[in-house]
């Protein structure tokens, strides 16, 4: 038993050397090795040969072990896995432009993350630091989530106004790593794969390539400046059989549009009248900029909405955390889908995650990312009227970190995102996020990123590429 | 704007105070507020306002404002679901009792996870602590994962005794937030829903319930103390149609058994000769005691091996790290998979991670883990054999964490679980790991928990109830 492990270290020992050596050069003598590793040289030998059968060593009795010619490699052959395989569900090109990681010179408007100057990095430090001292890193945390951060999760929509009885509690919260798990699992486990679902158009992207991954239908209907019609989606729910709409009423991906009050409250009706959920994506919750975000999940008391909110975008791309909010059966399936996808969430992240929002410095951190947001998202918009017309620029969104820009319908936004690149700026071709062919020539310009003294420049190259 | 978002401070501070007060109780008057928030009346009553519509407030004219009396609320009605969310495929009982949370008193026999004092606890603070001043924290990881982790997880498997050009290179891993998310992406990527899947039996109850959720059928092969044979698992995959073989050739979960040399080599000439996938999960590579894992892929060099390995075990449960190596389009497909369902793993932990596994301190922590899990395997494998027979105790594992027993046909485990728990001890009945009918009575012991010196106390309890 130890001679075997020993006999393995020896192995390991001269399996290095042999990487490192060239051609015939000569391994250490057996009786090196034994007196090296304080073995007998029956050990010594054993190790040996497990490298001369494969080829690595040679060895000349009386005369030593040499490293062995290397053969040449032939190529792997992956050939038999088309067969093995067959046809494929998921689509590589389902993953957006937008995750597309650029070269420092470029100016990134394509992405959809905040820079780093717009996230608070000095408190999540803090916060990781002291996680990392503390009781998480021992204490195996539950399937469902550390209880305070649930509790912190449920607290912040109680905190909206909404309808008696439908403020959501702590045992309504499963915690999840980041908003897109949370989407593959609740697609997973209320629908079958085969089933519709509803979606505004244009819409995340993330949710489009998870509902496919599902083996969902994508439904689309049009969103314009404000919600999609009401009688559109009952349309849509009755038409297809759909039981699922998915949605992102405050600050959508990619428009910025957002539902008003009484919007909310017809879409509510259809989703009630017709006994289906709508799954609520609230990604961009803390990029308010002249509106707070109001979540749809605090007017229903009846397990209609399932709610998703995310803290990566908001704190860093470190702190892989969210949560579900769900109510009835609806919960108890999404928490078996993530349970079975995960087990569990690391509770450093989770625990870091709530210092972080619990602490006073968020609150003021929060306070200069609207400003920030705010001056951003104008000095971007100023340039796009300014360079490309007021006609290109959708509208000006009250939140969130995109503008949505509709150039003249001849224009190829593909190639147009290509050469942009090539002038060193990046933009994201709008096609990633429609379900269906899109319907004119779209592009989103992430306004959170990098460099904001550069933007002006950037919508100069892009003018300049448009022949303006 | 201002106004608004001021309302919404008094709002939220209102709402506060009505959740905290009773009935008929008074709250600030409007004077007050304004003085407090530095606003206009109106934007006070616009705050007030919307209390009252919610029927939270009562407002008296001239008196003041008044906490109102609670409606009782109706019960939520959540049956609707029943008919929208139809036939269930996922099964709550898929989470297997190994992974229920005990309270302190109980002596857990059945958990899947190794003690505190098993782990680098340490070395983990130490490296979460400088992964959180490092750029971990503001670097968004690219999907796959951080260049230098992949290519540490290569190297492992490059150290191994392996064929030539079989070792992989950090191209062909893929970071993962541990190995059931692993399993899950594996499963969905590699075959269809209604495909078949064979998998040793019994095995790891978290790969049964990850091929059910991805709608496989399993097809088991019986497994005792080496490897299922060979000709079993080519008459399976030939029968059902499988291409995908899930298994553990080292130091399996639940038995301990390991794949000899001479058996990998005839499962790897069946898996190839069938142009099938073997799943390789070498969940306990951390855990030789008498051996060394070896993984079986480092002898495959086209791709027919998927390889899974997570340090979540091995390191803390705060470190949600693993990985996944693949080749060939399977690699690609898996990818793919990996980024719609997650995008992308904790940069911060990833960096922890890869700091733990490359420090000093880890290769003296695995001598210390290999003689602490011999002791442990020992004083419980004797306890078993003094206090419920030899015949109890199935094999006594070179490595990994568990004891396999089996008890006489007719104890009922399930009952004996029961029955013990409430005698201060936690085991696991064997039922969680067969993807079919049991063939006897097993409960599987995990010997790297807590509290070794109640070993003997906890056996003798079992004893007891078992009536010896």
């Amino acid at each position: 038993m130890d001679d075997d492990s020993t006999a393995n270290r020896i192995e390991l020992h001269l399996r290095s050397l042999v990487r490192a050596a060239s051609t015939g050069q000569r391994l250490p003598s057996t009786r090196s090795l034994v007196e090296q590793f304080s073995v007998s040289a029956i050990t010594v030998q054993r190790a040996v040969q497990r490298l001369v059968q494969e080829g690595l060593v040679i060895t000349r009795p009386g005369t030593g072990n040499f490293v062995a010619a290397r053969r040449a490699m032939s190529r792997p052959d992956f050939s038999w896995q088309t067969t093995t395989l067959g046809p494929s569900r998921n689509n590589p090109s389902a993953i957006s432009a937008a995750m597309t990681q650029t070269t420092p010179g470029i100016i990134p408007l394509h992405s959809g993350y905040p820079s780093e100057d717009l996230l608070p990095i000095a408190l999540v430090r803090s916060a990781l630091a002291r996680a990392s001292r503390g009781a998480a890193v021992t204490d195996r945390p539950a399937m469902e989530g550390l209880p305070e951060l649930r509790a912190w999760f449920a607290s912040e929509v109680a905190a909206s106004p909404g309808s008696p009885g439908a403020a959501p509690s702590a045992d309504d919260v499963i915690i999840v790593p980041g908003s897109q798990s949370a989407l593959a699992s609740i697609f997973r486990a209320l629908a079958q794969p085969g089933d519709s679902i509803v979606m505004e158009s244009p819409t995340y992207w993330g949710a489009i390539a998870a509902a496919r991954q599902a083996g969902l239908v994508i439904v689309p209907i049009a969103r314009g400046a404000g919600a999609p019609s009401a009688d559109a989606l009952d349309a849509a729910l009755v038409t297809s059989g759909a039981r699922l709409f998915y949605a992102q009423p405050n600050f959508a991906n990619p428009t910025g549009a957002i539902w008003s009050r009484a919007e909310s409250d017809a879409i509510l009706g259809v989703i009630r009248s017709r006994d289906a959920f709508v799954i609520e994506d609230d990604w961009a919750h803390d990029f308010g900029i002249d509106e707070v975000a109001r979540p749809l999940v605090a007017h229903d008391a009846d397990g209609h909405v399932v709610y998703i909110r995310s803290l990566t975008k908001s704190l860093s791309s470190a702190v892989r955390v969210g949560a579900i909010i769900a109510r009835g059966p609806a919960l108890a399936r999404i928490q078996v889908d993530r349970t079975v996808t995960d087990l569990y969430v690391s509770g450093t992240l989770q625990a870091a995650a709530l210092e972080v929002m619990t602490s006073p410095g968020w609150r003021a951190h929060a306070r200069r990312l609207q400003s920030a947001l705010r001056e951003r998202r104008d000095t971007l918009a100023r340039a796009v009227v300014a360079e490309l017309g007021a006609e290109t620029l959708t509208a000006l969104p009250r939140g969130g970190i995109n503008l949505w820009l509709r150039f003249d319908d001849r224009v190829d936004v593909a190639d147009l995102a290509r050469r942009s690149l090539a002038a060193g700026v990046a933009i994201a071709p709008g096609t990633d996020w429609f379900p269906t062919e899109p319907p004119g020539a779209y592009a989103r310009l992430n306004y959170s990123g990098p460099r904001p003294d550069r933007f002006g420049e950037a919508i100069h190259i892009l003018a300049e590429l448009l022949g303006r």
